[in-house]
């Protein structure tokens, strides 16, 4: 497949519809929704008509809150794959009305529900990683872990179930996808990873009890869809080395291979930059690719190099 | 336009996901679903490669858990607009997963979230009609309309909240949704009716606390796509005369003019016979139409005339 100039996938974090440390409510998450969907529609006139703009995001913050209903209601708790096809409805609807008449060139915007497939032998399934839902005190968190079957882990000073995180293996929708991009439609998905699935021996599909980490499946939805940028935003200005100490300082260009001796926190700056050296590793033999790493509101300069974490080929 | 032979629409009642009386879970809800995407895939067979093939699905009895969820946990209460959307992404997720790979042709099924325009003058928002949520004693259900805001009806013995149920105007997402049928995609989108919104003065749109039928909203699609047929399909064989009767009879066929001229339950049969009037009525001067309302077991059969209810156009 010959490089698509112009594809652009631009992930945003869980951070950038609900802030660290605020109060989640409706207001809040449609304040920043406003916030980032002025920042893509600015990358739509920037990049003009002939991009193809797919936005990804996160939905940690709401699949904990759902969760937490969910438990707190006192009913059956739901399965995590159906909260995380509840939370990329509700962002989906929400980055689409603050989007829509935004646009220029009075282009279109569509949320398409995402399921990723994951192989069941992952061994990630024996190894559960992921932390969600609401941080409980020992005692609580092991009886729920009793009654439930659940995995539960410190985090900071309290325990939280965890679950796998498998890797992505196939965006199920991409098809549907490239159609919609293809028409010039921006389209929303991948929301949250999307929502694991395995094939069930029984016929159709099953979800799986997983979290897949929204980065790597952007990552991986930008390299099946042969993207020429991945922009993966967050709420820090870019990939630093000693993060949070005295020592700290910016990177802003490194070669894969420079960023997979270095450490970074799992779970966060870690998957990011895993996700901007697969998408570069993928890149070989193909047209130029970008990926960075940076903060929402620089979206633009990251794309033209002037802010944020580049992370380019080893050779 | 043309008509374009073989655009479906197939319309599956709440009550196909989540029977009347049934408690709600996971697995109820996936079993139902199951046999929904049997019939589905079972109709996509029938009419072969070239028919269009829309799902649209009911969340009433999704929509009012979600509520009561969001009212037990304490926290602030979801906007309407936030829990259709995210039934809108679990239901699709669901039915998505169970025709996925029972699809003949090796087709794809893909969700698209959707949205519903509606006039903010709509009378409906001076005199809301739709039940949703939980049926509460008087004096809960009053204390919580004064707390809230809301308006509530006697429904049966006990109280509910009551929502506006304005008319959708248009489908925001209509050429995503013709972008992907043209290309063979099974295309589950409408989920609930759509969830309304307005345009908003300050730009983007924003949703309202109303739901839409979604027997209306399928009519209106069907409509804006020029479909071929609209099923109406639904827990009961066929439209009654003197339903619930002794002198019960089912109707064949009717003529729109029969149909408008008797009274049907409204937030029931009553929409349904409305959609398929306003499917039938819209088709004047273009090919041929069917219109039908039925049991979801006899999708065929009533695709073939040979069972369910029938509208034609009065001349």
């Amino acid at each position: 497949m010959s490089a698509r100039p112009g594809r652009l996938v631009v992930a945003l974090g869980g951070n950038a519809l609900l802030k660290r440390g605020e109060r989640p409510s409706s207001d809040a998450q449609r304040r920043n929704v406003r916030v980032a969907a002025a920042v893509i529609a600015d990358l739509a006139r920037h990049r003009g008509p002939e991009t193809g703009l797919v936005v990804t995001h996160g939905n940690g913050p709401q699949v904990g809150l759902l969760a937490r209903q969910s438990e707190l209601s006192g009913g059956l708790p739901s399965p995590l794959d159906e909260l995380g096809a509840q939370t990329q409805g509700m962002i989906g609807y929400l980055v689409e009305d603050e989007l829509r008449d935004r646009l220029p060139d009075g282009r279109e915007v569509a949320t398409l529900l995402t399921q990723v497939a994951v192989d069941a032998g992952d061994p990630a399934f024996e190894r559960p990683t992921k932390p969600i839902g609401t941080a409980l005190p020992q005692a609580q968190a092991e009886s729920l872990a009793r009654a439930r079957g659940w995995t539960i882990a410190l985090d900071g000073e309290q325990w939280r179930r965890v679950v796998p995180s498998p890797e992505p293996i196939r965006i199920l929708e991409q098809r549907s996808i490239e159609l919609l991009l293809d028409a010039g439609v921006v389209v929303v998905c991948a929301g949250g990873g999307g929502v694991p699935v395995v094939p069930d021996p029984a016929g159709g599909w099953r979800g799986v009890e997983a979290v897949v980490d929204k980065d790597l499946s952007s990552a991986l939805l930008a390299q099946a869809i042969d993207a020429e940028a991945l922009l993966l935003l967050t709420d820090v200005d870019a990939v630093y080395r000693d993060f949070g100490r005295d020592t700290a300082r910016a990177i802003r260009c490194a070669t894969v291979a420079e960023l997979r001796s270095e450490h970074f926190a799992p779970g966060s700056m870690g998957p990011k930059v895993e996700a901007a050296c697969r998408f570069i590793e993928g890149g070989r033999g193909r047209a130029p690719r970008l990926a960075a790493i940076g903060a929402l509101e620089d979206a633009a300069r990251i794309l033209r190099g002037e802010a944020g974490t580049r992370v380019v080929a080893t050779d």
